[in-house]
């Protein structure tokens, strides 16, 4: 495994393998000393164009449990337009050891454009609307550990995953199609008509435009972020309107069967699209996302920077 | 000991453990090599909502001698209002395995808060003008120090220590007090009225408005930073008369007896309450404030973490 | 070695010392596992009141390939102008711990004054128009690495090394300079006249103002960063006038003998004095620069705080 910039790239096999060394990750986290040397010498970089300090945090903390030495390179988003210089950075990086991008860019595809200036591996933290591949991850993750499935190429057969929201613009909801689907859940994406993606014939995915439908016949309940920007695109009319189908209150959530998983990918937009506290719920598994996401990057870098050795446990 | 957010919450127990362990780390620290693996795969979180990059650095320092991994969230003053974010962020950063949050804020009371939702523990790096136990603890230490004094719950018996300057408005000077007086000192607050606590009938502390009378009767002289936004609160009537009555100038301190000590927290304002340069006598423990502070917060950090493991030596 | 903050300071002798350590540390930084205990315990601070992410981050890679902690005590500009604030900064850090500052500053000579209130070492890492040795260093070592030359008093007699650009107001020109004459090379700056330096008559040095004509003659071409805000000091006339004149492109590029080396200190300005893409030509050393910098700043800290050690290898 050279890069993990998309779900597709990796494939089903490749998401197998990762939750597989998860697994063993998760052990280690689990010791009272949570830090193994697999990494000892080799640089991680972070590079984000947009902040995303939880994301950011998140890849440091597993890059360190593995020994890794992390280096944050911030880039003010100004940046961005000097195309030449977004390249001789990446060189003179590169040059100095790195041994890992860790990338967010707002633009689809920057992942891509960067492997092709350096021999490190890429690791894409989100690029535009198009992919987030640790977060589907770490949410296969998630659903497996709490149905208390193994993982394997069919692991997720039989469930049924709402995804929730403006699964159009959303690179969380790209990924996590291809990967919950890929593992063989069957996905529903619901949201209002104008936030679900205009053409998904060529996708293993259904759509539903109600909320309180589907909620009764699914086991996950992924839900997005509601980004405050596509109000002024016109979207969607009004954000309380939106609330009213869209968002999750106790009466709705009430509707769904007793195991059924509430899931988000952070940050929760409260009052928008969760109007209740999911930490009254213990079908909540919204912690167990953020904690199972230091495991699944510890596994993604170490599958990158060590594949082939022993795996710790 | 779970958390560190005041001195009364530690209590004089506390305060002492505290200082005997930081005697070990003391040691640690002339060693060739400060380092010892105490915490090692324990993460160390700075939650600055101040800026305060002495503090931090300090911490920071402590925590890695310790060899616990450090991250830093820096926080801009803009999420302060945020609340139901606040929580959200606490218990994400939680979840990715943070053993201490060390919080700074401008609003009383917050580490306490942040303490409801999550397992971590706490120190107050100071919250308003309410406590900053680990700058008490580290001026103990210094005096005990400089003394040649053990550790004890009466250490600090017979001696007068007097806190020059902002006292209504000073985490530090609470905190100060209450720390100095838990261990037997006399402590005498000084400055102009406006800026004494207005009500001390309940605390073990008189007060003055006479830095000339004080002066040639205290051990030690713990000058205060003066805020500059007092100012324009009309509680002093210009730096110049502050200065003139409650600064430290040489021929005022050549007053004090020759074993007086000076100390001030950091950092000074040249030319309002510090009107010398304290490096020009061996009298002043200012410097010895600072690295004494590593040792303390390697005890705070090692007694919240590993109390019950042996302490290196 | 107490400091590096000139090439004269260390002498011939240091630059020579520094060169043959760096080797060692190349060795280091080729193994599976480019990390060694050397300095573990030691803090090297981070102290830029000038942005330089590069700079910065392989000063803090060579750190930590040697296990030092690393500090980042970042300085906004406005702090520039309270000298004694920075007094009381630098006493404070120093009380902490600190065992090197690395140190960059837009007015010269600021890293001999930081050395009078501190006993840590202090590497210059660029004041002003002033030096830059770090720079220097890593480019007699990347010319000695790509001639297969061995470190020496007179490794580099017989070879003519032209500087083009901005010598009047570069750092990078002067630390160059004096090392590579040092070393026993011949420099020529080249440039307009009104950005070569007035006198050079004490300098063992020739000018030309055209490179064209020197192009065939020099062993190695080291293309200065043409600073922008020359332009609005009326010193060149217009930055196409400069680049017609001064810039590279592959024509002017192809006069060049088979074995010249091509050099620049980065960030490259592209359009400007880099008319053409250098990763184009196998004769550019640039990428090179950048990857021994990290052996030779190693080196340095080496020196600086483990010098008599037995070197790794």
């Amino acid at each position: 495994m050279k890069h993990v910039r998309s779900i597709s790239e990796i494939g089903t096999e490749g998401v197998v393998r990762i939750l597989r060394t998860a697994r063993h990750m998760e052990a280690v986290n689990s010791r009272p000393v949570p830090k193994v040397p697999a990494l000892v010498g080799r640089t991680v970089v972070s590079l984000f164009f947009e902040d995303s300090t939880r994301t950011r945090i998140s890849f440091e903390t597993a890059a360190r449990r593995l020994s890794a030495d992390t280096v944050n390179f911030s880039v003010s988003t100004s940046s961005l337009n000097k195309g030449e210089s977004l390249r001789d950075t990446i060189e003179t990086v590169s040059a100095m050891g790195a041994a890992v991008f860790v990338v967010r860019h707002r633009t689809s595809g920057v992942p891509w454009q960067i492997s092709e200036w350096t021999d490190a591996s890429i690791v894409n933290a989100g690029d535009g609307w198009h992919q987030h591949p640790t977060q589907a991850l770490l949410d296969c993750y998630t659903v497996m550990a709490r149905r208390g499935l193994d993982p394997s190429p069919e692991c997720l057969v039989g469930l049924r995953i709402a995804i929730v929201g403006d699964s159009r613009h959303s690179r969380v909801a790209r990924s996590c199609l291809e990967a919950f689907s890929g593992l063989g859940a069957e996905v529903v994406l619901v949201g209002p008509a104008t936030l679900l993606p205009p053409d998904t014939t060529s996708w293993t995915v259904s759509t539903s435009t109600s909320l309180d439908d589907v909620l009764p016949e699914v086991d996950v309940v992924y839900m997005l972020r509601m980004q405050r920007e596509r109000m002024n695109e016109a979207l969607v009319p009004d954000l309380a309107e939106y609330s009213r189908r869209f968002g999750l209150d106790e009466t709705r959530w009430s509707r769904t069967r007793p195991d059924t998983l509430l899931m988000h990918p952070g940050p929760m937009n409260r009052g928008v699209e969760m109007m209740f506290d999911p930490s009254s719920t213990t079908q909540s598994a919204i912690i167990d996302q953020v904690t199972h996401g230091i495991s699944v990057r510890m596994a993604v870098l170490f599958e990158l920077l060590a594949s082939g050795d022993e795996v710790p446990s």
